[in-house]
């Protein structure tokens, strides 16, 4: 099959790709998306080599359960061990066992054919495009945040950064806290938000200063991490959202100073992705930019690098 | 009177210094303490410059409230300006105009008085020695903790370092959790624990890692904070209580894969410490070491630098 997979040193197109071969769901590949995660692996993250890719719509081929069987699908990344203690409570993400989709000893989405175990599958509803659909993956990780903080809906809630995962975790947030301010580098992906009622602001002012009690630090890059612990007020919440491959001198002494916790925060469960874009609580039509044939995933990986690049999709 | 300063470059004993001014109590100090922040001070965390020291036991002096005059104190080392959100709230030890004893633009107890606002003192019970008020502060830093985290008995809880204030900690968390590791680097430091049931351990083991739901890192250094992340299972709680003036190369990858909460944590209120101390219920008799007279500060402070000194003490 068709495949773009990572050696470690440069990504490789490879038509003769041996197709998987498991017990597991076959899944055909209908559309696959490039993530700020894959562009961190081709640095390093992870150290992970093989078959990139996580975010996908695919059709299933073939199933021990049969009314899977030609269903159109997206897929939970985490394949855990199904014994350890985080399996049993159903948070087999943190299995200590698991892999993880184009991430973790697990070949990705970037070919015509991937495999799952059917329980990660998710069958999608006719009113949700493919192109929507790719996104039920960012989305799912925009939710977590939902279910690792208690929201409070008076609370002033900033996010830093301006790119997909930060527009998508603004939207989830807007239905809980109404008071949002985004602070990004990018006007064109800012100007989205403000028909929402978000406040967009380009860089910190001295006035915005420990003035948030919830900060999501969603940038992608270092910086990031100073920008958010400076917009929390002392005992405020710091959520960080960014995988990337390197950090360097992180100064931890003002969230002590100022009693910040801090929540790393990664995947998260898709029934609630699939059920926001399927009503139509959250959007993600304009974040849709290009779609490149399979063939030429080195154009596309240099397209999605560009500052105001928005969603990049490939197509096996 | 006789006071010890840092200029920012260096200690300097003045036998002639100003007497503190103003309309606080002044107390005459009988005894303060030698903490690891202060030799982080001398390190340059904070840009502090005036009188180091806040850690101390003292008499009232002089006071507009008359039945403090002549009473032995300790005092909590945050002074407000009583007007913000955080002063109105009761956690002045927040509030974004503070001044603090010996560490933010207010000269501290390494001298014969200090002034502090009348609110900011607690009389001591006579119960209580010299040398053991002096552990109220760090003391309430530890208690601190419970403030903060909803404790679970059935937690397993490990604390990483050795030193005064990690043992404190041992102290308050064992109240409220039976399973408890400390991690620490000398064996003679840790021997203390080993009466009251607390497990120890020089170094981490293979089979510690991932294996705590909370874990606290109270090593006074930098290398505690990579352990710390090391020992907490996914979605586990840190506290970091380490105010140190550098940090390096600190890599958040696995606080957002693992999902960890890092909860900065700092001063607490004095009133539990010193019903604990007063009761009993917590033992800092081990941790006292030696008294040097106030003129004698640098050889005090050489030998507070030792590894295996516990409490120093100067006397004005």
């Amino acid at each position: 099959m068709k495949a773009v997979y990572f050696n470690g040193a440069k990504t490789i197109f490879d038509k003769n790709y041996l197709e998987p071969k498991s017990d597991e769901a076959l899944v055909r590949v209908k559309l696959a998306g490039i993530c700020g995660t894959d562009l961190e692996i081709l640095q390093g993250y992870m150290k992970y080599h093989g078959i990139l890719g996580h975010e996908f719509v695919g059709i299933v081929e073939k199933s021990r359960n049969p009314v899977l069987i030609g269903k159109r699908v997206v897929g939970e990344i985490n394949a855990g061990c199904d014994k350890c203690n985080f399996c049993e409570k159903g948070i087999s993400r943190h299995c200590p066992n698991r892999t993880v989709l184009g991430i973790l000893k697990r070949d990705g989405a970037f070919a015509e054919f991937l495999s799952l175990p059917e329980k990660n599958l998710h069958v999608i509803p006719d009113s949700i495009t493919d192109e929507q659909a790719v996104f039920v993956e960012p989305l799912a990780a925009a939710f977590e945040i939902k279910e690792q903080i208690n929201l409070k809906s008076h609370w002033s809630v900033a996010v830093v950064g301006d790119g997909k995962l930060a527009q998508l975790i603004v939207q989830v947030l807007k239905l809980s806290c109404p008071d949002i301010t985004c602070f990004g580098r990018h006007k064109n992906k800012l100007q989205n938000l403000t028909s929402d009622g978000i406040k967009i602001k380009i860089g910190i002012e001295p006035s915005n200063k420990q003035s948030f009690d919830l900060v999501i630090e969603a940038t992608g890059n270092n910086s990031g991490f100073l920008d958010a612990i400076k917009l929390a007020k002392p005992r405020g919440t710091v959520v960080l959202k960014s995988t990337i491959a390197s950090r360097e001198n992180l100064d931890l002494t003002q969230v002590i100073v100022n009693e910040i916790t801090l929540v790393g925060s990664r995947c998260g469960l898709f029934k609630p992705a699939i059920d926001a874009l399927s009503t139509g609580i959250v959007s993600v039509d304009s974040m849709i930019d290009s779609t490149f044939p399979l063939e030429e995933f080195s154009k596309a990986i240099e397209y999605a690098k560009k500052p105001d690049a928005l969603k990049v999709f490939l197509k096996p």
